[in-house]
């Protein structure tokens, strides 16, 4: 899903886990994602975050939109910075579905270290099955 | 502003208008910016949002940082499509202000048509001046 | 509608105004309900925006539910206040509607003055009649 | 904390767990919480869920308030149910904080069962020691 997702892809970003209700999608903050602080542009903090959540609301097999989300930012990202985005499904009930995302600063040793952010998505399903999915 | 931030520039938005406590920015949606959908990223959506507010909460001169913001879809972005993003204040109280932004799809004139997404930014100002300007 | 509602009815709310889309609710913030700081009790603030939130959602004549909302608290509210929730419709699409909900704190002339808090409510038609609506 | 709380007593909060981040308050559902569609008024189960967050953020002994929160309703309440609000947090940088509370219907063996609500909360320290804690 990610392979076909031009934006995601276009952002570096890579899949690095998936299962039912779970996803990670890591980032490399490069130069030109980075806004007038020098900073990395939160929209980007969170795109990363939304292609966590999207990957795991789907993860179910059906087609399922992201109805909005909300984004807290803690800390900073700066250029070089690897970011990961953590997605965990939170609650589903009936089409309806909550998502909580961490997005973490890697560690020197890979690991995920400080948050730079806490994403809550609301997903919604289309109750229909992802074509080309066997 | 704007015109420093390397990740709205890469994305090709357009600052058209800025005020005090309001601002106005516009971006093509372009073939690399669509998701597996082939719908525009909701992320790239949240970041135009994004950047008019952040164009919006610094119009006072203030070194002003989003502490999060919550966004809502309500219609699709498809490539071809320009989007306009349009920040306003709604509420200030010492340090922290609350902006909304509503992205509109523009229509053949122009002119803003249906309403894509709202997206409300909590800000920070961090009580000092920007630097360089007067 | 609020009439037939217990819950704001025994917390005093009093139904101003309503018109399509829009509501406007007041409260005098009791001692029974503030908190620990001698402060109205924010989830209370919350619930009279909310009630307004309803009122405005619903004003159409079809069953209307929150699906959720977000608020956010700029100054606080004292026992003897008298707050003023209006409601006003942002943005509606199929069934979901998003209404924006400001509460004022009122001057000494009863008009409008401090804001309190900026609320906003998602909302979920039902797609059916309120019955008893002629 | 919560005795001092006019407001959370007044509706039969029940302050049933606290740890450093952590709390637990339940609720009966009486007649008189309830909307004109005989369930629970959703901000009060919001009012819940506040409450819960505010022994959480409190919990290590700073003054810190509710700079605002995000609540999505999953499951109605009904009179005589018993709900149960369970609040952790989940990130905390300088005075800022995150806490996330699930707002449980209980069960018939007094266990969480339905998850009613999920609430976010975003809390401000003032930086200074209840009064009155040793």
């Amino acid at each position: 899903m990610l392979a076909a997702d031009a934006a995601s892809r276009g952002l570096g970003m890579v899949l690095e886990r998936v299962g039912p209700g779970t996803a990670e999608v890591s980032m490399l903050v490069r130069p030109d994602m980075t806004n007038g602080w020098e900073l990395c542009h939160g929209g980007l903090i969170a795109t990363l975050a939304d292609s966590a959540f999207a990957v795991a609301c789907n993860s179910y097999g059906e087609v399922t939109v992201a109805a909005g989300f909300d984004v807290t930012f803690l800390e900073s990202g700066r250029a070089g910075d690897e970011l990961l985005a953590r997605a965990q499904e939170r609650a589903r009930r009936g089409r309806s579905g909550i998502y909580d995302v961490t997005v973490f600063r890697r560690g020197p040793d890979g690991e995920p270290g400080d948050v730079v952010a806490e994403f809550r998505g609301r997903s919604r399903s289309l109750g229909r099955p992802i074509p080309g999915l066997a």
